[in-house]
C-alpha cells in the first residue's frame, strides 16, 4: 500500500536538484527563455524521443554519449529548436558547454534541449552570456518552466509526494511545455521528469517508454511530429526510498496529467475531449480509430462549432481502415445515446442533450464498434480560429 | 494523332446525353438541388467509390445491380447523403425510383447519387415533388452541375472535344462537387464524365481508376474521407469514333483539371500548392512524402500566413516515416533554394524570395531526397480562418 499527494512548487521538492531559468533577451518579452536543471553529482537519466529522422542537434548529442551514462547538467532553451542546423549545430552545443565550464566547472556529460524554430544557427554568444545570470543553488521551478515555453499559454509543472506504507517516502515532478502540434507520436514537447525514488537504472528504462506510451502518445492537437520532442527521467536516488508499483502508479498519473494539460493548451483549443473507442477486433485497430477521430480535422472544426454532427465521427471511423460496421455500431457523447442500430436519426430532445454535452469544457465521445473486445482511448482538442491565426505568424 | 481542345458548356456537348438540375426546395436560397442525368437508351458506366466502409445507401444500391449492367438514369441530390441511413435508406431510394417510373417510365436500372449530411433518412415526398420540374429533354449542364454544389463556392464543368486524325471527333464531358473534405482517397466527391466515344467497356473499367489514382488521389484538402465519395464514367458509344490513347489523354486531363479545381475550392483557400517529392526510393515512399506534406496542419497553416517556414516542411517529410537525411535534402519554392546541406539558414535575400513566390496564387515546392530515383506530385491548399468558419457551422 502506498499513497500518492499532490503537492505544490513542481521541481523544487525533489532533493539534490537545483533548477532555474532567466532571460538571455531571445524572447522580446524579456521573460525567461534559458534554464538550467542540475544536481550535486552525476545520476542517471532515461529518454524518449522523437520518431522524426530529422533529429535536432541535441539529441543527436546526446546519443553520442555511451549507454548508460550519468549527468549532473540539463541546459535548456527556447525561440530556437537547433534543428536541422548539421555538424554546426552540434558543434554550437560544444561551444556552449566550454562556455559554460568558465562559470561552472563541475559540468559532467551535460545535456542540451531546444525548442523553437527550425533550421535557424543558434546566436551562442548571446545564449551564453545568460550564464551569468544563473544561481546554481537555485530551486526555482517557476522560472524553470516559464523558460521552456513557447506558443504554451501556461506553465506546466506538477510534483507527487508517494508514502509508502512504513512511512518513507520519495518525490516525482515534473516541468513540460508543449501546446501546438502534439500528436500521437508525441512532438514539440519537452518534458523534464526528476525524482529522488531510488530507482534502479533498468526500471526507468523500462517505465519510462510505457508511460509515454499511454500519456504523450494517446494525445493529438494537429497530427504533427517534430524534430526536437523529448521526455527525460532523472533520478540521483538520493530519498533511498522506492517501490516499483507506486512509482510506475505515480510515473503514470504525471505523465498523463501533463499530457491532458498539453491538450487542454492545444493552441486555441477550447476544450478537451476523451474519444473512447471499445469493442474493437484487436488494441491495434482500437488505437487506430480512437486516433483518427482525435486527428480528424472535420471532428475537430465540428467540436469547436459545439455541432453535434456524428456523421463525422461515424464517416471517421468507416476511413480509418479498421473493422467495425453500421450495425453494431454505437456512439455516445457523454450519457447522450446518439446513433445506434435502432436509433439513427437525431430526434430534437437527443439533438438539444447533445449540444448540451457538447459545451461542457471537457466530455467523452465514446463509440463502441461492437465487434471485439479491445478498447483505447485518445485524447484530442477542438480547433478554432486561434489555431490558425497563431500558427499562420508563428515566427513572427 | 490526335487534338484535343475545350469545349464550353460541359456535359451538352455530348450526344445522346441529357441533364438538368431543378430546385425540390432543400437548399434555403431556392438553387437547385435535385437533378438527373440520362440516355436515350441503357449504356455503359463504369465507377470508382469511396474506401470507407461506411459506404452510403446509393453505393450500396448501385452495387446490388450485377457487373456489366446498363442505365440509362442518375438522379442526384444535394443537402443528404442518405448515408448511416441502413436499410432503409436503399428502401427510400426505391421508393424514390417507384415514383420517378410514374413520370419517366422508361428508366431502367436507375442510379442515386447523393450528397450532404450524413445520417439522416430522405425527404422521399419533397424529393419526388421536384420530378414534376424535370423537363427530360433539357441539355442543361449548367443546372445540373449546380445542383450537386454543397459548400463549392464554384461549379465545376469541363469539356473536351477530341479530334482524330481522321477527321472524326468524340467528346469527354464532367461536371464534379466537392471543396471539404477532399483528401487523397478523394471524399465528399461525386463526379459524373460523360462520353459519346466509342470505348469498349472494358477500357472503362481499367483507364477510370487509372485517372482517378493520378488525380482525386493526389489532392487533399483536409485528410477526411467520406461516405459517398464516387466518379462515375458513362458511355453510350454514340459517336462511333475511338482512339484510345487519345481517349486516355483527355480522360486524364479531365480528372486532373477537376481535383485541382477542387484543391482550389478547397474550403476557406487561397492558394493551390504542387507538393513535388523527387528522389524518392521508391514511388510508394515518393507518394507518402508528398501526400504528408499536403495534409499537414502546419504546412497548411504556415502556408496561409505566408510564412517562407521551410523547418515544417523538412519537419513533415522525417516524420512521414519515409527514407531521406538532412545532407541530401534539396527544398524549393518554384526556383528559390531554400534549403540545401550548405545552404541551411535563411538570409534575408532569400526569405524576401521566397516570401514572394508564397504570395502567389499557386506555387510549387519541391523536395529532392537525394536518396532514389522516384517522384510524385500532390496537391494541397492553405487553411484559413474560413476553413474553420464553414466547417464549425456546417449543419446550420
Amino acid at each position: 500500500m502506498f499513497t500518492i499527494l499532490p503537492v505544490k512548487n513542481g521541481l523544487d521538492n525533489v532533493s539534490g536538484f537545483f533548477c532555474q531559468g532567466v532571460s538571455a533577451g531571445f524572447k522580446p518579452n524579456g521573460k525567461e527563455d534559458v534554464a538550467f536543471i542540475r544536481t550535486d553529482k552525476p545520476c542517471d537519466i532515461s529518454a524518449v524521443f522523437t520518431t522524426n529522422v530529422f533529429q535536432a542537434a541535441p539529441i543527436k548529442h546526446y546519443l553520442r554519449y555511451p549507454k548508460g551514462f550519468q549527468t549532473n547538467f540539463i541546459l535548456m532553451n527556447a525561440k530556437n529548436a537547433n534543428a536541422m542546423t548539421g555538424a554546426e549545430g552540434i558543434k554550437d552545443i560544444e561551444t556552449i558547454f566550454e562556455n559554460l565550464k568558465i562559470k561552472f566547472p563541475h559540468i559532467e556529460n551535460p545535456i542540451m534541449s531546444s525548442t523553437g524554430v527550425i533550421g535557424c544557427r543558434l546566436n551562442v554568444e548571446k545564449l551564453s552570456l545568460a550564464f551569468d545570470k544563473f544561481d546554481f543553488l537555485a530551486k526555482n521551478s517557476h522560472s524553470t518552466a516559464s523558460a521552456i515555453m513557447t506558443t504554451d499559454s501556461f506553465k506546466k509543472e506538477i510534483c507527487l509526494k508517494v508514502e509508502l506504507e512504513n512511512g518513507e517516502f520519495f518525490h516525482i515532478a515534473a516541468i513540460c511545455k508543449g501546446a501546438g502540434m502534439i500528436n500521437p507520436a508525441m512532438a514539440t514537447m519537452l518534458c523534464f521528469i526528476l525524482t529522488d525514488a531510488d530507482i534502479p537504472k533498468v526500471d526507468m528504462d523500462t517505465l519510462l517508454p510505457k508511460a509515454v506510451e499511454l500519456s504523450f502518445n494517446a494525445v493529438s492537437v494537429d497530427g504533427d511530429t517534430s524534430t526536437n520532442d523529448t521526455v527525460f527521467l532523472m533520478s540521483n536516488q538520493q530519498s533511498g526510498n522506492y517501490d516499483k508499483e507506486a512509482f510506475r502508479e505515480a510515473l503514470n498519473l504525471i505523465t498523463k496529467e501533463l499530457s491532458l494539460m498539453l491538450v487542454k493548451d492545444g493552441e486555441g483549443a477550447t476544450k478537451l475531449v476523451a474519444f473512447e473507442v471499445s469493442g474493437a477486433k484487436s488494441i491495434h485497430e482500437a488505437q487506430v480509430a480512437a486516433k483518427a477521430l482525435s486527428n480528424s480535422l472535420l471532428v475537430k472544426t465540428a467540436l469547436f462549432g459545439e455541432d453535434p454532427n456524428w456523421g463525422r465521427i461515424a464517416s471517421t471511423i468507416g476511413a480509418s481502415g479498421v473493422t467495425c460496421n453500421e450495425e453494431t455500431l454505437v456512439i455516445h457523447y457523454d450519457n447522450v445515446l446518439i446513433y445506434s442500430n435502432t436509433h439513427r436519426s437525431l430526434d430534437a430532445e437527443t439533438e438539444k442533450k447533445a449540444a448540451a454535452v457538447m459545451k461542457k469544457d471537457s466530455f467523452k465521445i465514446h463509440c463502441e464498434l461492437g465487434v471485439g473486445a479491445f478498447s483505447f482511448t485518445a485524447y484530442g482538442c477542438d480547433l478554432g480560429h486561434e489555431y490558425v491565426k497563431i500558427n499562420a505568424d508563428y515566427r513572427t
